[in-house]
């Protein structure tokens, strides 16, 4: 990914030194964020889950440090993604993470440009093979060590598919590669549970926070399987940079874009504008 | 982990850009080499194993390009650590590692120093309550999502314990958070399989190589059990870099560095100077 500009502890410089653990270990948590007309959306989302997931991992992190310095690197800036990466530093002894100053890398990157047939017509999903392990240390994180990801991801390449699927080890479904999973059943709107494994991504917890107010339930779901995916009457994927796209097929299975996806398609563009 | 010289892509400089993949999603794979006489030790083993790991993630690297690198990064250098980087770049796209030009970084660190009874009377291991995951796609790669490792070496601060035992979600041993562990059982010298968590170190496959030639009966045995641990004779852990440790303790078992431990420190004195 391009870094059209790069800010590192506050200054602008485009490198970090060999010696951070962000680089040695994933030793760091990173948030990727959708910037409209200048400003952070879902900012107070953004901002909990990072001082969440770096407590998680014991990183000593200011927010109100990150968010002046966020509000600075983006003066000027319209429209695009700023990513945040906070990683512990270059301090410690090995794996050992004592004594370390943590690091703020910010970045700023275009849009990726996606078809609007992904939010009107919905995507296919490419069925990956790789299977999430299951770590309750770090499930649920958006940390810095990502393989499972880059693995699932470099599966295909056929722009068919707009995103690939997740089981995880035990084969229940867990999330996309880039994105969360909810499906509509029995008109109750359900996520898979991450305590096990997959990214809690902030998107995700906006809908689960937001919609119960507008007329729909919804439901953390454990161990949730693929005949409970081929029973869903509506499929959609979601995360906090390009929304809601509906979910057309997988794996065989079939469905249409329907009314729950674009009740809630319409709540995220108010947040979104996407 | 201070470093006192570091070269990337062979050019005296101790940066790397922030877009670079080893960052953002510890994607790319690392190697820790002992230094002596300014020689390589083990040398065969650790370029074996970097190319064996980037095969697995599917990164593009030259070994002859690394290993003469090194060799020029070497000159003048006498004894202390060779860390070895290899990542998939800064190309891609999000987690998509397609066209990315491998990265290489070196750096060199002075050894650690631990007290001679480490080696001579034994060392006490901590009993790590993080349990590593099981993930058949990146076991045994010495790759540079290591945060299970950041994690377990956070949980104990005290001396008296030099290492820490991991076992993996099912509760059978894997390995110690930065050496291999290796048990004798009726005579035969054990290991754990490493397929579905853990790190195949180098000094662990040396010995598995060589041991045998000198008489010793050597076993990878998968689903180690405490159990097990507890009716060894003997109880070691190694790595490339510090060699042999004797186990004197671990959860209220002890034990006594016995022959075979000391016939493999013997040996691997011989490769390694420690």
């Amino acid at each position: 990914m391009i870094a059209e500009a790069c800010w590192v502890n506050g200054e602008s410089v485009s490198d970090i030194p060999v010696t951070d653990r962000g680089l040695a270990y994933g030793d760091g948590v990173f948030e990727t964020i959708r910037v409209v007309a200048g400003e952070v959306t879902l900012a107070d989302y953004h901002w909990d889950r990072l001082v969440a997931s770096c407590e998680r991992l014991g990183i000593a992190v200011d927010i109100t440090v990150v968010q002046r310095s966020a509000r600075r690197f983006l003066a000027g800036r319209e429209v695009g993604i700023l990513k945040v990466i906070v990683t512990r530093g270059s301090g410690g002894r090995g794996y050992n993470p004592k004594e370390c100053d943590s690091r703020l890398i910010l970045s700023w990157h275009n849009l990726s440009v996606y078809p609007a047939t992904h939010w009107i017509e919905g995507v296919e999903l490419y069925a990956c093979s790789l299977r999430l392990a299951l770590q309750p240390a770090l499930a649920g994180i958006k940390h810095l060590n990502r393989l499972e990801q880059v693995l699932a991801r470099a599966e295909w390449d056929d722009d068919r598919y707009a995103e690939g699927l997740l089981q995880d080890l035990n084969g229940h479904l867990v999330e996309g590669v880039m994105s969360n999973l909810f499906l509509v059943k029995s008109g109750i709107l359900c996520t898979p549970d991450l305590k096990l494994s997959g990214v809690a991504g902030v998107m995700r917890q906006w809908i689960l926070d937001t919609m119960p107010n507008r007329g729909i339930t919804t439901k953390i779901k454990a161990d949730v399987s693929l005949q409970e995916l081929r029973q869903a009457t509506e499929v959609f994927i979601c995360n906090s940079v390009n929304g809601v796209w509906p979910v057309l097929a997988y794996a065989g299975m079939q469905w249409m874009p329907g009314s729950v996806t674009r009740q809630i398609q319409s709540a995220v563009f108010g947040v979104l504008h996407v």
